[in-house]
């Protein structure tokens, strides 16, 4: 008999290689931490992993996390309820949020098209998108998507769908990114950057 | 208000953020991961967590994780019961079999050595060691503790401690990695495997 861990220290160890950007060797090591530790460290990860599991939905409106209190977002008055931000995915609008540039509300689609991978419209959350648009109460939309090729094409997928609505759609700016020199800059980036290029002081082109 | 995620999934973030070699971010992803997977993911983990943190203990004989059916090293009877490894932590041992070149027993102290940190001999497993040896079952030990200061100065004050027991005590060769150039070995490295030279051939040196 080979000898190794015993099944239930395996079985973790299994567990917690799934997690993202965790490899055999680091599953191993959380593995033997968590053996080592007070049985109130791995008791209480496996508390509040169930209180997620249990209490964490997403939010029928949005698509971002909601517990049974309700949407943070959705459910906040103070929001400028007149602009909708489009995102892939729920993940997509904290980092948003954290800019503090944007005020209003979010619809999350949980992906974007993806025709190779048989992700049609019918699998985002467009439906819904149209139904809170067809409110009439939004008098703009940001398509804050992905800017590779799989998000370009749903946001002009989104944008051709949704024109008839007569409310102003728009996309986030493609440019330099901020601290980046010309050097580190990829061609399609800095070609995007000349396009969009702004008026500086008077005499501005734009 | 600003907007964060739920509270449940913030303190699982920081649960996850303690797992060894897990940051901020990384916590955070693995977090939103477990959000978007099927609750049978988070829960099936928390149900492994809490099966180790009831099931798994430290065999009381050698100090090796053991379940509630026994240890798996001291439960062999296939093993060679007159040779005995004397590791820091439990977590050598796998190492070790991996190797399959040791087929005995072991020992773990649970630590080492170490008066700056407050480790004295009466917080490892010395006793436990002391007691096992009385037994005269054993006729060698082996020292496979860490090759720094520290695993050395316990490696001697044992041998010292054991002495007057008559049994061989040996501890792992130092030298040179396998498969490592002399470009990279450290100083210390080399000097040990020029005092440790084998003799090659006929005509050896030991």
């Amino acid at each position: 008999m080979k000898l190794d861990y015993p099944a239930s220290v395996q079985a973790l160890i299994l567990q917690l290689k799934r997690l993202p950007g965790v490899g055999a060797k680091s599953a191993e090591r959380m593995a033997l931490w968590l053996l080592q530790q007070d049985g109130e460290v791995p008791e209480g990860l496996a508390k509040t992993l169930n209180l997620v599991a249990d209490e964490i939905s997403c939010c029928e409106i949005c698509g971002f996390f909601a517990t049974r209190a309700g949407c943070a977002i959705c459910g906040d008055i103070g929001r400028d309820r007149g602009t909708l931000c489009v995102v892939e995915q729920p993940t997509d609008i904290l980092p948003i949020e954290r800019t503090g540039a944007f005020r209003g509300l979010y619809h999350s689609l949980g992906g974007r098209l993806s025709p190779l991978d048989n992700v049609g419209p019918e699998d985002l959350r467009i439906a819904e998108l149209e139904r809170r648009l067809a409110t009439g109460e939004f008098q703009e939309i940001v398509f804050a998507l992905g800017a590779d090729v799989a998000g370009e094409a749903t946001s002009n997928y989104l944008a051709e769908l949704l024109a008839a609505g007569g409310v102003r759609i728009t996309k986030l700016a493609q440019g330099m990114p901020v601290g980046g020199g010309l050097d580190t800059a990829d061609t399609l980036t800095l070609h995007r950057a000349f396009e969009n290029r702004r008026g500086v002081g008077s005499k501005s082109y734009s």
